[in-house]
């Protein structure tokens, strides 16, 4: 480990992509995850730090522990699918996390996708545990474009409405792109992450009126308000009917919880939300068939156009940590990087 | 007909929806449509007009005859089908409008939904026509969930953009209730309908500056400058990727159109856009197995949150002038009625 520290002010700690998964693994084992979930969310992990998705990264390894310790969490689960229908793989993961059952199921999922042109894989009983672009971009990497989705808990409000029913409800995109990184999105369909809000509350800093209401329902600039009251979805009623819409599909239509039935399983404990997922896989050379080299060509020439004007494709600011973390390693904090490693006592 | 006028002011004239749908059938049968074609239109305007989505009922018949005279749609074109994977059915409408292309495929899109568990219809070469709401309406009414999308012309620019990239491009999404209407969204990615910019720009009003930038790329609230511009999208880059992910899935998967080269394709004549469609359709039998009817019964737990608060559900403002019009017919505009007439002569 190649760590530069002085001893009066605290340099962040430089450590390898490998480095990232070792420790991370460690910390996980150490904590009574069985090997096959240690290395799934290792691997998850590593990629958050990689992308500089902080939140997403080694911290994550503070969340994951409490989470454990709440009880709810089997960190031994062992995945079980089960085949529903040509199109449709379950994937139940017996209250683990959701990783490992992703990652048991995906070889499934991808060749029902080649089979069948378009399939969808569920995953129920999971405990939510990253952010959903390293699954759909573990999708496009089998050639194939992903969409996934998931409800969480009840803290967002519908549009016009006053308390919260919708979790912060991510839907993630990814198309395969021949020899790069793929056209890749992942979003909240709330206004803003949650933990911006309890960022902005722990700083005393105000917070834009779109972002939550209080608990009288109306909008507010105050962060501690905010967490007590419900946020709000992003775009008004468009991205609320896209909230709902998630509740549906990776809810009631997959027999698993609601954002707020996850919220009661809960019941104050504080862990990562328990709900399912579903997740759609789909073939383009299937749908291409003679044409699939044409379309892949018009996608080209779609983000051409956007580059071309100065705009971003999504995921840029993550691809470019991603070539500086492969080339020079990752930057952790030091208070950060030391509780983590009190997780190995 | 139940008309009321009098001499002085033009009162609406009041037809029964027996009426709207005979009148719109002439017109485009007077056109020069095929039977089916006006059978299929007729009936997709008289629920527009019967929901009161007053661009989508008889006012449509003036946009269809426009886009017959462009000479680009092919007004008796008969679509054909091709099975070109066990979950994709391919529907070729071979330049006539969209909507008999997909009545002709819903009942095999509908077959392949329940024996695969979820499936995808493609439509290409279509001319639009519709909103998308009277699709996945008639997808929900076999008890199947369906969402659909298609791009439009590329009026709209990307997040951070200043140039016209993507359409209007339109996602819907409906899930089917037991014994009652579905829960149904359609709307537009971008942050308002182009005709909402066009009525602004004919009154001489100005628009929020969030609906447009001018040919300089700066937001604007001058509706002309808008329209020599280009619109945004809603919701930021979150809405500018669902609007990238329609023109990948509609148009670059399926083998058809994007936006920008519908747009080339009119070429300046004002047509209806030309394009494709993606349509899914996923049967909640196949998913839920056993647990159907929690599903059912938790996503009604899930709108009676929203309700209960005072939110209301999608599509509640269409639903309700529905029962209206059923009952009493409906209202249209003295002048929209004879110009209709004339297109008679």
């Amino acid at each position: 480990m190649s760590s530069t520290v002085t001893n009066d002010a605290p340099e962040p700690v430089v450590l390898t992509l490998d480095e990232v998964f070792t420790l991370s693994r460690n910390v996980l084992l150490r904590h009574g995850m069985s090997e096959a979930h240690a290395d799934a969310i290792a691997r998850v992990i590593t990629q958050g730090q990689r992308d500089e998705c902080h939140s997403h990264g080694i911290y994550r390894l503070l969340v994951c522990a409490r989470s454990l310790k709440s009880g709810k969490v089997d960190a031994r689960a062992e995945p079980t699918l089960r085949d529903i229908a040509p199109g449709v793989l379950a994937v139940d993961a017996h209250y683990g996390f959701s990783l490992l059952a992703f990652e048991t199921g995906l070889p499934v999922l991808a060749q029902k996708a080649r089979s069948q042109g378009v399939a969808a894989m569920t995953i129920n009983h999971c405990f939510h545990f990253s952010a959903l672009w390293p699954e759909v971009e573990a999708i496009a990497a089998q050639g194939l474009v992903g969409i996934a989705m998931n409800p969480s808990h009840s803290w967002v409000a519908p549009a016009g409405g006053t308390r919260g029913v919708f979790g912060t409800n991510p839907l993630a995109f990814a198309w395969p792109r021949e020899g790069g990184l793929p056209f890749v999105f992942d979003f909240a369909t709330s206004a803003i992450a949650r933990g911006d809000i309890e960022l902005h509350a722990r700083e005393g800093k105000p917070i834009p009126p779109h972002w939550a209401l209080n608990s009288d329902g109306q909008p507010t600039t105050d962060a501690r308000a905010a967490l007590d009251g419900a946020m709000q979805t992003f775009g008004g009623h468009k991205g609320s009917a896209l909230a709902a819409m998630i509740e549906l599909l990776a809810g009631a239509l997959i027999g698993d919880l609601t954002s707020m039935e996850s919220q009661a399983f809960d019941g104050g404990a504080g862990a990562s939300p328990c709900h399912g997922e579903l997740v759609i896989a789909i073939d383009p050379r299937r749908f291409g068939g003679d044409g699939y080299e044409a379309g892949q060509a018009r996608a080209e020439r779609l983000f051409a156009a956007i580059t071309a004007q100065g705009a971003r494709l999504p995921s840029q600011r993550r691809f470019e940590a991603r070539g500086r973390s492969e080339r020079d390693g990752v930057k952790v904090p030091r208070a950060l990087y030391d509780d983590v490693l009190k997780l190995l006592d």
